[in-house]
């Protein structure tokens, strides 16, 4: 019998490969962190013995899902401002506040809070953009989560840096202090294609051929970006990043909710990954993405949260039932986006996009451990007929009980354990008098 | 000092009346199951002595959730057939299994499920539309909810009765058996304009009127609806109802999908309430109701979940969140449908639409006490700049601790101390393993 960390039984697992089977009474064997193996649980303790056992008899085990587009640290500012349009939203509340008080603490902190959140949520995996990544990188490594964490980069100064150079310079320090962990990996992030110049895009797809880094940018988020943009250079976004060399398999484009036909089919041709975030985009009013459009162009979709300042929410089962249901609205077509579908984009899309694919994003063989756990026997979740369909309508995040990352058990029975709640909500609160002051 | 029942003194309370303010530290005095008077928490131990004292300092108070719109007995077949459209989920699947199953004891069983996921999520009164409303009722009466129960009515035959004058017979029946119980209702409830004759519509609406009952029933859920009824009556199914005198403001539209303006004017000119279901509608492919449209002709909407074999869940803060949301990204509009409008739409507009406004809906003197209060000191909802905000956004059902109906408490900390949930869960599996052999 050959000696494993663990054994994990679940009533149905969804694999997130090719296909929509569910399989049923098989188990997940994890060892050295990384999944070794998947056999019917009848065989299994036959084949292995584990440290750790676990009988989840009423539980789908998924793999973990990967947020890509997040602000991590942001999410001190949740609830600050609601309900106002995208511009208002940045130049007149989050950018002032954002002024006054991010410091390498306040990310730190956020960064805290927000992956408590995301954990307890069921995410393994987070692509992030802000100042300070350092910071993030810290709770990361402390809490043993699995990030993508983007060197951060605007033509203006803020409390991070003074210019492009400034935040390029910063941001080689932090990837070159991090570049051996297991569980970072980073890429390069201007912010959008409104806040940054022609000349620093040159700069930064220099960079990212040179180092082989990815590029995580928002892009075509609002119609107004798009009009400035055709105003400015009588282009849009898509078309000048094109003529800049920006497109290609390696960028992450957030949002695309405002895409022409052509400038999808440039995205299409240069293996971009569109990034939705529907939640962030219906409450800032920005629109809705067309997920058909992006589909049907054979684009790669994953889904993010954005920040907790604009969705209010880092809730991954959330974003896919929003996305699920509105494209089914708006398209008039109750079989479009099934559960499967859905969960492949905030697992394995996501995994694609962060050019992580051959490490997570699947519960395959020789891929790291990184899974959850959802309890289906509850009031609201029951009768289950379907395990995907439970999970996608009728369960929410709270039905999530265990996370493991990198094989580590990060929530069990619905608890962390691997953060303090109490100590990160009194830190919460001493940061929300202090921003509510001004 | 005046003796009281029950003084819940939280941080904060939104009354749901006119305006958006939110009290903050003030207490609710509730006596003889009524709320009794609202005050300073400063002064309430000096002017009342309580049996029952709750000091929920992380707590918002709300009246109880109205769900205006549910088939509560359907949540026996919770995804038993998703991502089809209506017309096939209906013909192929919905209907064939309840002529397999449904009974007194299906409805019963089926309706005790769905009162305590409805509980638990807040809700205190429903508005439901099935066969068999004695099995309904006889579990509302046990439990202590809230219900405007329907007395359905279709041209067909199905288990419950043969022909129009049989439900209508039955249903009085049930009428008469249930009209003293101070917390049930009745209404007439003819299924939709598809599903009833001119004929029918006629004998329902003498009743309505001699009996002063309200009506609830489909209408323009579907775009074949509306197509259908042009070829078959050359009008549409809400002109159709004009003519035949069912619009009125006792009369409560479930869906409004796939209005005109024409007939959006008719809705208005004759008060008819509009109760929307956009988690039902989206999920069948129906379409997505036009807010906006219905609120700029002054129209009382309500919200519903429609039945757990569509929704999934009959979760009312999801539904508020899906039609906030959506109609902010559709209309491209932030600050459109804020957090305290959306929460009058699932509180006191459903009360006004069931015409049960003098007794519930809000939190005002002399009104039943019919509320709930909602933990925000979470790592998903803090910070907590505005409550009514990070209720809406980030807070999730699972965070409903306490719930009470007429006074009485029936979810304590987050426990249901009305119904057991174990056994409902175990009649539910029964349930299922019977249906599924279809």
């Amino acid at each position: 019998m050959e000696k494993v960390e663990k054994i994990i039984s679940p009533s149905w697992i969804f694999l997130a490969e090719e296909g929509d089977e569910v399989l049923k009474d098989h188990s997940i064997v994890v060892s050295g962190g990384a999944i070794h193996d998947v056999v019917p649980t009848s065989d299994v303790f036959q084949l292995y013995e584990a440290s750790e056992a676990y009988q989840l008899s009423n539980h789908l085990i998924l793999p973990g899902f990967i947020n890509a587009h997040s602000h991590s640290a942001m999410s001190l500012l949740k609830g600050y401002a609601d309900d106002l349009p995208l511009n208002t939203w940045l130049n007149d509340h989050i950018w002032p506040a954002e002024n006054q008080h991010v410091s390498f603490d306040f990310v730190k902190d956020g960064s805290t809070l927000a992956i408590a959140e995301m954990i307890k949520g069921g995410t393994t995996t987070f692509n992030d953009m802000y100042f300070f990544p350092e910071a993030t990188a810290e709770v990361v490594s402390k809490v043993g989560i699995r990030a993508n964490i983007g060197l951060g980069v605007l033509d203006f100064p803020t409390n991070y840096a003074n210019d492009p150079e400034d935040y390029l310079t910063k941001g080689f320090a932090f990837r070159d202090q991090w570049r051996d962990h297991k569980l970072i990996t980073t890429c390069l992030a201007p912010h959008a294609p409104y806040t940054i110049s022609n000349k620093t895009f040159e700069l930064i797809n220099t960079y990212a051929e040179q180092l082989d880094l990815g590029i995580h940018m928002h892009l075509h988020e609002t119609r107004s970006e798009v009009e400035d943009s055709i105003k400015a250079f009588g282009i849009t976004p898509i078309q000048r990043m094109q003529d800049l060399g920006v497109l290609g398999p390696k960028l992450m484009a957030a949002h695309c909710v405002h895409v022409s036909e052509a400038d999808a089919k440039l995205l299409s041709v240069n293996g971009v990954s569109a990034i939705c975030n529907i939640s962030s985009n219906m409450k800032l009013g920005s629109g809705i993405p067309d997920i058909n459009q992006l589909l049907q162009r054979g684009i790669n979709v994953a889904l993010g949260t954005d920040s907790s300042a604009s969705n209010n929410a880092l809730d991954m089962m959330r974003e896919m039932r929003a996305l699920g249901l509105v494209s089914k609205g708006l398209n008039m077509r109750s079989e479009f986006l099934k559960p499967a579908e859905l969960i492949r984009m905030a697992t394995i899309n996501g995994a694609k996009a962060l050019g992580l694919d051959e490490l997570t994003g699947s519960i395959s063989k020789g891929k790291r451990a990184d899974m959850i756990a959802i309890n289906l026997d509850t009031i609201e979740s029951q009768p289950c007929y379907e395990p995907l369909s439970s999970f996608m309508y009728s369960a929410d995040r709270s039905s999530i009980e265990y996370v493991w990352i990198d094989g580590n058990t990060k929530l069990k029975q619905g608890q962390l354990v691997c953060l303090d709640e109490e100590d990160i909500l009194q830190r919460t609160k001493i940061w929300q008098t202090k921003i509510k002051r001004i």
